[in-house]
This record gives C-alpha cells, sequence and structure tokens, in this order.
C-alpha cells in the first residue's frame, strides 16, 4: 500500500478506510463483514473500557457474563425484539465436524450432530439474560438489579465497514431490573447521560442528547435515548444507545417481584451499549488529511520523544538527559515512548506519528543538547516551540490538556455550524444535499412522514432533542401541526 | 436451595457444585454446557485478568482482537490441529432466520440463508490468526509479534462442570511468531513461568512445572509445557498450557520472513492460554466445608466490617468511628465493605461471608464501641482476635499478607504430602485408589504403555517435571528402562 493518504476532499469514504489501514487500528479478515482490530486500534478499546468501566462502577454497575448462545426458542419470546434482529443472526446448527478430511483434505459437517434446538449467536443478549434474571429475582430486596456485560455480538449485516458496521463487533451491554416504571427510566435516561459525558470529556465528541422516534428505536423497548454526534463530512452517528425497555422482557420471560405490599408485579428494565463504533466516531471527528488526531485523553501513546543523532554517543548523550523527564512522565501517568529505533530517519518517525495521531512530539538534537531546549510539535494544530528541558514535563502536562480541550472546542464549533434550522422543504433538501449536518425541522410525527422524508432525502430523524423547547409549527412536508422541532440528519 | 452445604468429605463434586452456585459464583445457563458466570465470580476473573493482563504488557506483549468464526477451509489447514478439535466444534451454517413466525410463534431457520462456506466458532484461534499473520509478516525487522487475546472460545464438550470445562468459556491466547527456534522456545518457557508465579503468588497455588508428554499435547504443538496443581481431592488440574508451535502454523500457512542475509524463511510460533479454569482451581485448593477460601489477593472483598447494633443511633456511631477506618483502607489499595444492611442478623451475615470467602470480618458492637475495640475474625484459620481501632489498619495489613502465606504454605504442604514415589505397578495402583496425589514413577515412553495405565488405573502423565533430575530406573508397568520419573495423577 502507498504512503499516501487519499485526502477528506477527495474521496472521505476512502480516507477512512485507508487510515485505519495505514495507521495501524484495524483491518478487513478472511471472515466476511469481520475486522482484526490490530493493537493499536485495540489499545484505544482498552482505554474507552477502562474509563467506561469505571463510570459504570461508580454508577453501581457490577459485571458479569451471560451465554455466547441463545436458543431459538429463547430467542424468540420477546417478539418485536425477535423480529428486529431474525434477519441478520448467525445460527449455530451443528456441533461437530467429522476429523477424518475426505480425499481433498476438507472435515464435513457431521450430519449425526445436529443440534435438537438451533442456537442463535447473540446479536445482544436481553433473551438469554431475561430468562437468567427470572431465577434471581423473586423480592423486591432483590431489586434494583445492575448488571453490566463486556462481550461480542454478531449481527449479520450485508454492507459492512471497519468499526462502524461489523458482523462481529465488540461492546459491553447494560442490563438492569427495577421494581418501578420511574427508576427504570431515571436509570435508562442517567446512563444515556454517562455516555454522553464520556463521550465529551473522554472523546472530545461532543453530542446531542435525545430521543429516538417510534420507528428508529430498539427492537423491543418502549423509548430509546440516544447521543448523535457529526462527523466532519456532515454525516450524524449514532454513538450509543439506552433504552427503556418497559415490561416487555418481564412479561415475555414471566420475571415478577413481590412487591413490599406483598403483590406480585412484573419488574421494569433498561439495556444500553456502546460498541466498537465509538473507534470510528472518534477517527471521524478529529481526524485530518496527514492521519489520525487523538484526544490525549484516549491515546495509547500521548508523547512521543524522538532523538535527531548521529552514531550511538550522540544517542546515549540524548537518552541520558531525557531519562530522568522519561520517568516524571510516568509518575505522572502519562504514556511516552522514547523513540530509538536506527532503521528510520527522524523525518519518517515525524510522518509516522503523526499518522498514527500522537498528541506530542518531541525532538530532540545535537543543538537542543547544548542549549538544554527541545522541540514540541502539537498535533492538533502542528505548532512548534522551543522549550527548556527543565521545563519540559509541565509545559506538555499542560499542552495536552490544551490539545484535549481545543479539539472538543473546535468539533463543537463544527457542530454549531452544522444545525441548521428550516422552515421549508426546499430548505431541508437543499441544507441535506448541500450543506449536510444536522437539520432541526418541524415533523407532524407520523411513521409515514418520517419514511418519505427518508426516501426523497436518505435523512432520517436522528433524535427528538432532550433539550428542545416547545415551538408550534408546521411539518417541512406536509405542513401538519407540530409542536417542537427534531432533528434530521444523513447517518452512518 | 438449601443453606446447608455438603461436606468435602460426603461427597466432593457436589460440595464443589453447592460451593459454586451458593457463594454466588456462576450457574448453570439454558444453553447446554454453557455457564452464567455471576458478579461476584466474575468480579474475581477481573481481578486475574488485570494481574495477567499486566505481566503480558511487562514482557513485551500487546493485546488485539481476532473474528470469533474460523472459515472451514482455513480451520482445515493445519491438519493436526483441524483433526484435535473437529469432533467438538459448533458450526455456523445459516446467517437468518425467517422473520416472519410460523402458526406457532416459531421462528425457522431460513433456508435461502446458507452460509456458502461453513464457519466454525472458534475454538482456539491458531488457524485465523495464523492466516492474519502472513500479512503482518514479511522482515525480520516485523519480528518478534507478541500479541495476546481475550476472548470466548467454544468446545462442545460432552461433559461438562462449571468453571472446570464448559461448552464456551472466557480465556486469553497469546500467539507469537519468531525468527529462531530457540526465541520461540523460550517464549514458550518464559509464559510457563509467568503463569507459574501468577498461580503461586496470586491465587496462592502451587504448581509444578513441566512439559506434556506426546500423547498430551496440544493438537498442533511440537512441545507443551504445562502448570500443574493438586486439588484438595487428590486429582490433578492442568491450570495453565504454553505451547511451541515449531513452524507448523507457518508451514500450513505459508507465513515467511527475509532474514538478516536475504533468505526467506518460516518463522516460528508460540501459543499459550489460561482460561476461567482457574476459578475451579483456585476453589478446589482452599476452601472448606464453611465455603470459598479465597487469597486476599484476588478476592473482591478483602475485608468486611459487620456493625452489631440496636437501632439507627448504635449504627451510626459504629458508622462514625468506622469510616475514617474504611478511606484509610481504601488509600492503601484494600476493598473494603460496610454491611449495614438491616434484613438480616449478624450471625447470619458471618456465615454470609464464610461462604464468600472473605478474608477478613470485622465484627463492632457497642462494647467495642466502648472500648475502642473491634473484633477480628480471618477466614483461613477462623481464628479471631481483639484489635484496638487505632491499630485496625495495620494490624490488617499485615494479616491479609499472613492469610495469602499461610493459603500457599499449606496447598504446599498438602502437595508435598502427596507427592509419592513408587517401584511397582501394586503400589502405584495403591496410592492412586487410595491416597491420591502425584504419582512419581519410571516410564518407558511409548504411548501404548501410558494408554495402558490409564486404562488400568485412569491416572495419566501430568507432565515431566523441569527439575526432574535423570535417573536410570524400570517402568513401572513393563519393566523396559527408563531416564527419568515422570508424574502420573488422576486429573479433572
Amino acid at each position: 500500500m502507498s504512503k499516501h493518504l487519499t485526502k477528506r476532499a477527495e474521496d472521505y469514504s476512502k480516507w477512512y478506510n485507508e487510515l485505519i489501514v495505514k495507521a495501524d487500528l484495524a483491518e478487513t479478515s478472511a471472515v466476511r463483514g469481520c475486522m482484526v482490530i490490530k493493537p493499536y486500534g485495540f489499545a484505544i478499546w482498552e482505554k474507552m473500557q477502562a474509563e467506561l468501566d469505571r463510570m459504570f462502577k461508580e454508577t453501581g454497575h457490577q459485571n458479569a457474563y451471560f451465554p455466547l448462545f441463545v436458543p431459538k426458542s429463547l430467542f424468540e419470546a420477546e417478539e418485536k425484539n425477535a423480529e428486529g434482529f431474525a434477519k441478520e443472526c448467525a445460527v449455530v446448527t451443528h456441533y461437530r465436524l467429522q476429523s477424518d478430511p475426505d480425499k481433498e483434505g476438507k472435515l464435513r459437517v457431521d450430519p449425526d450432530a445436529k443440534l435438537e434446538e438451533e442456537l442463535v449467536v447473540r446479536p445482544t443478549s436481553e433473551a438469554i439474560i431475561w430468562n437468567t434474571y427470572k431465577g434471581w429475582i423473586q423480592s423486591h430486596r432483590d431489586l434494583p438489579l445492575l448488571i453490566n456485560q463486556w462481550a461480542n455480538v454478531v449481527r449479520w449485516e450485508m454492507r459492512t465497514r471497519l468499526f462502524l458496521r461489523t458482523a462481529e463487533f465488540l461492546w459491553q451491554e447494560g442490563h438492569t431490573a427495577h421494581a418501578t416504571k420511574d427508576e427504570a427510566l431515571f436509570e435508562a435516561k442517567q446512563m444515556q447521560e454517562v455516555y454522553a459525558t464520556f463521550a465529551e470529556e473522554f472523546m472530545a465528541m461532543p453530542v446531542v442528547r435525545g430521543a429516538k422516534s417510534e420507528s428508529e428505536r430498539f427492537a423491543g423497548a418502549d423509548a430509546t435515548y440516544t447521543i448523535e454526534a457529526l462527523m466532519q463530512d456532515g454525516k450524524a452517528l449514532q454513538a450509543g444507545t439506552s433504552h427503556f425497555l418497559g415490561q416487555n422482557f418481564a412479561k415475555a420471560f414471566d420475571v415478577k417481584y413481590t412487591s413490599r405490599e406483598g403483590k406480585q408485579e412484573y419488574v421494569w428494565a433498561t439495556s444500553w451499549g456502546v460498541s466498537t463504533r465509538l473507534i470510528g466516531g472518534l477517527i471521524m471527528t478529529h481526524s485530518d488529511d496527514a492521519g489520525l488526531v487523538l484526544p490525549p485523553k484516549l491515546a495509547p501513546i500521548q508523547v512521543v520523544i524522538v532523538p535527531i543523532y548521529k552514531g550511538e554517543d550522540q544517542l546515549n548523550a540524548i537518552y541520558d538527559k531525557m531519562s530522568g523527564l522519561i520517568s516524571e512522565f510516568k509518575s505522572r501517568g502519562i504514556s511516552v515512548k522514547f523513540d530509538d529505533r536506527d532503521t528510520m530517519r527522524p523525518g519518517a518517525k515525524f510522518a509516522e506519528y503523526e499518522l498514527k495521531g500522537v498528541p506530542v512530539r518531541v525532538a530532540i538534537g545535537n543543538r537542543d543538547l547544548e542549549n538544554g531546549t527541545a522541540e514540541v510539535a502539537r498535533r492538533d494544530t502542528f505548532e512548534k516551540q522551543t522549550v527548556q528541558q527543565d521545563q519540559l514535563v509541565e509545559h506538555i502536562t499542560g499542552l495536552l490538556e490544551d490539545i484535549q480541550e481545543n479539539l472538543y472546542k473546535k468539533a463543537l464549533d463544527f457542530r454549531a455550524d452544522h444545525i441548521t434550522e428550516v422552515n421549508s422543504f426546499e430548505e431541508f433538501k437543499d441544507v441535506i444535499e448541500n450543506k449536510g449536518g444536522f437539520v432541526s425541522a418541524h415533523w407532524d410525527g407520523t411513521i409515514e412522514t418520517e419514511d418519505k422524508i427518508k426516501e426523497l432525502t436518505k435523512a432520517t430523524i436522528r433524535c427528538i432533542p432532550n433539550d428542545v423547547e416547545d415551538e408550534d409549527g408546521k411539518c417541512v412536508l406536509t405542513g401538519a401541526s407540530s409542536p417542537r422541532r427534531v432533528l434530521f440528519a444523513k447517518a452512518y
């Protein structure tokens, strides 16, 4: 593959795919629609996991693990959920290959090892989990039940894209049970806010908090709360969802509890998830034509030191100067790499770290040694500065905070420029086609209108924002009355 | 389920299963052979993962993620490996259910959605990973490649047991590629030592380090290094294995590199794994008739404080005294729980924490408040001691170390008592049948003898210990000459 990275303006989609491969984040695999997450990409996921896991535990959740497979009879139990996922699920039908290969060295599936009941590879775990919860919940004292699972799931999507939509993906799925409707609603909204906080504070990715329209809800949910981000190409990305499931699963799996008053009641449920899709969102929020741009809080390497030297002696002299600083960085929890590879010139290293989005690069050569200085470059703005070595740790600690803030601010400004209020369908189409971003428009509240708009423009209702104000208006398509604006966009 | 826990002497196997369920570690699921790992059990796994992951990274490994599915044509590529796992693998044949239910509400598998090539749910990932490594390795500069994956795998075992043998289990699998045979051998042995260190220092479970006989090797390996632990019932447990794979997978997947000298060479490989089976080993190494006994380094709750009070005022007074200590524990990284549930008497709480293996219990009542004391009980020996409150944190910090050491020493003494040298087959049978444990015996080195001994006694060769000394002897079964003793045992 050539070193050249396609420019975003040339072909955004091509840029995205090339960047992922060139920056060593992931690649396609021999399995249709499944990806290999390479170490550098996985290190970002590990950082995301660590923060999210901490936030889940702080809000009282515990981790557990449920089976990968869902027996078909359980899968069917909640009808809407089953119908929603039936069309895209991998099904295990046999439990053995014949171990003696045929003449061509092939191992055939053993026809005698057909399962009595097929197993669905979990596309989501409500069914297997609610079947389990039935045994865990008897009394109001067993509630709330606040559980999360980190797992792989499989959805046999026809059109896949690295990170954004893959047949297998990694995610977490929270599944909670509550005594009352209010508690479950509170939980679903709380987890939406946890996701929004994570997106904004760690990913530096602003999100709109809102509710999905009925046709965009999770199959089996009474309400779906979403966080919607805006990518650089003007398309929206659903970055995380939290579902209020009502009593749908409790009824499907007959999960009741004895209330304080001694009555048998169905429990109330939520589920919520974010996935490796977030990495796609991270890439498309910040990166540029030189490569990846990572917010310091999620960067596997936050600072790279590139020595510029001729011969071992100079290299050793530079390392001697830097080794104390490296320890100081580490004691502050800042990850730092000293790149002493002798197989690559400094310029090539600079390009590599730009491609990989390392937030801060320090270059130090012979003249710097004499002057007690180093050259510090930030990835987000490419600005360079000469800094005294004894101020380096302090300076870079502050710089990492600046970069984190700057990335968020830049993305927030971009989004502010790309939320457009429109009051006619002509305007609607014009903005969707030519400018992109979110369109804030009145809608008559019907699925028919939503479908028609999608058909005409490819834009969908991303959400009814949480903070939207009531405003009487007329639907942009039908002119029927509308109590508030909703956000439309083309989406990933 | 009754509160009574079966005694080990009555029925060890029943005790084991009951303990797992009563202590809230895991339970069977609706999927044949698959378990649900409950939050308390999963918290132990998380602690294991954290330590192992740290040790892997310290030895230069990075995490990545590869697909769950292995296309059958790749699965077949390394013949021995394929034959070894073909008989127990789950196979995906279809990618869709029909989303319109039939009259009985059933969703049938859609016959039009048959995969062109079946997908094997990974029983281990060598095939999919080596197919990927082919693209990653060109030059000696790409080596060594040191990668680990945390994942779920599926082996369709006919007889399953919670933690010890389940159809789906969680594990980590390391897969490394090296330029030379020596480097790969070093890596395989290094990871065996990492596992042994983890078992001994964290699980307080002594292990024998050794090599597997040919018939007990991993399918596709040239050598398998193992750590073998001894359970309380005298059976051995294979707790972790590290495989030297030679060039078998490199040849099957055509993975070559250009050496410094410009020659094309096949690379050398290792793979190594430990799984949730370790939790089974942990249980069977330390626990007793009162329940679980956990080594402090892996206990999700290390210290529990049980207030003994009448009414809110006394509870508040106790909490006020303890809250400072709780913060002190936390700042030392000691996990502590203050159990103020008013739905349970102190005695019932004591029994619950004994069942759950919490290493240290602190009880504090009204008289303690007056005297400035607390009662400290350790789980391993049931010893109780009155301790001044101002010495509590210091005392318990030391106590946790003592308990960790004591558990290891006790297990080590037990093992020392259960390694028996025998020099005749009569003795061999007698020890295996009546005493249990490891039997150190001469063996003529043939698979036939190994099989015959297994048939007659159910004992298998657990390993040829790393530290075994050369000693001329005669095989206990055939009398043929033998250069050294090997360890036999009945095993899980």
